[in-house]
């Protein structure tokens, strides 16, 4: 029996990108939750799966992949059907370039180990903590925008017309702006990708604040 | 005519990857000089090349391929010649998820831009900024040395006995750690790999030191 499951927790954007990606090639999967806010990534059990102690965390038939970029390579070799990488090496190093400027240039910034860190080096409370955080994700969307535009090749999604790896790194890059009250306006390209992205029913049903444990939205 | 050139700079551990596996893969490559200290990231004519204005950026036959994993994947279809992806999608997924502790959660934190705004934002002189890089090189280190014990496919290099993907990165991890003065001494079984990269010809004649323009080493 084949079975996969998702350590993720609903405020992690890289669990997002992961969720979204099962839901867009219909893999059934359970979904454990890992509280990042109460500690959960360092209990025994979850030492024993990832000793890097973050999500997401993909257990698919025994193996374990950490790392989003790296679990959605994995899924869409081992599920190729609705492919989310195209063929040519010019397109795949777009897809992917464009999306390692969120995935590796933005997001690590942001994480919870990095905002305690400023907390206990540099006295940042939560303000301080929320000004970081929208600078890098403000760096983020201007360049991601300014590729979008230079590069010529997005059309209704980041490649083209259809959804691609960049699709779930660029959607995953405008909730969390969102989420830390950043001014996605700067980046109407990327937003206008993303919302495309968010009205379909893979991303609208992975959507952190669609997650067990989210917050009510008032 | 094929033509290959990499823009990077001496000190960026990212070109350093990049440039090692053009050493590796004995492609023939011009290497033009972005010097980030003196600002030639913002000159107009890099501006036009890169608009997130870093490097490395590869040019090959009139395509521009940036972020150094994507320029490595991208390398890797195009000159398939000595692979550095395996081709089991669980292997493929260890190489990249273990290569994605350094190139994207370690890395991107210690960059001059970050570094930069550390000083302007939070007055950190230049220890205080070793410190912090410091810090998160330790991090990265012990995450990976983790990594390299308890998922038991290392051998003499990241993956069994041959270089993989995985090298680039974490060798590039070790060389940064030690330019920063981090405590590499915490994961031993990831220096060793990181030195057998270094006694090949094509990461010894990539390393940073070794560049047009790096200090003279006393």
């Amino acid at each position: 029996m084949m079975s996969v499951t998702l350590y993720g927790f609903w405020r992690s954007l890289a669990a997002f990108r992961v969720r979204a990606l099962l839901h867009y090639k219909e893999i059934p999967f359970n979904e454990k939750i890992i509280n990042l806010l109460e500690g959960d990534q360092f209990s025994a059990d979850y030492h024993e799966r990832n000793p890097q102690h973050v999500i997401p965390l993909l257990e698919h038939d025994g193996h374990r992949v950490t790392q989003s970029l790296a679990i959605m390579e994995y899924i869409d070799q081992v599920w190729p059907e609705r492919p989310i990488l195209p063929t040519s090496a010019i397109e795949r190093a777009y897809v992917r370039s464009i999306s390692q400027i969120t995935i590796a240039d933005t997001h690590p910034l942001v994480v919870p180990r990095i905002r305690n860190y400023l907390n206990k080096t540099y006295g940042q409370d939560e303000a301080g903590q929320a000004s970081w955080a929208q600078h890098w994700f403000n760096e983020g969307s201007l360049a991601i925008e300014q590729r979008l535009k230079s590069d010529g090749l997005c059309g209704q999604f980041t490649l083209g017309d259809q959804i691609t790896l960049g699709d779930f790194a660029l959607c995953s890059h405008i909730v969390g702006a969102r989420l830390f009250g950043a001014d996605v306006s700067i980046a109407p390209t990327l937003v206008a990708i993303a919302d495309r992205c968010l009205a379909t029913e893979a991303f609208m049903l992975s959507h952190p604040m669609k997650q067990s444990g989210a917050p009510i939205k008032k």
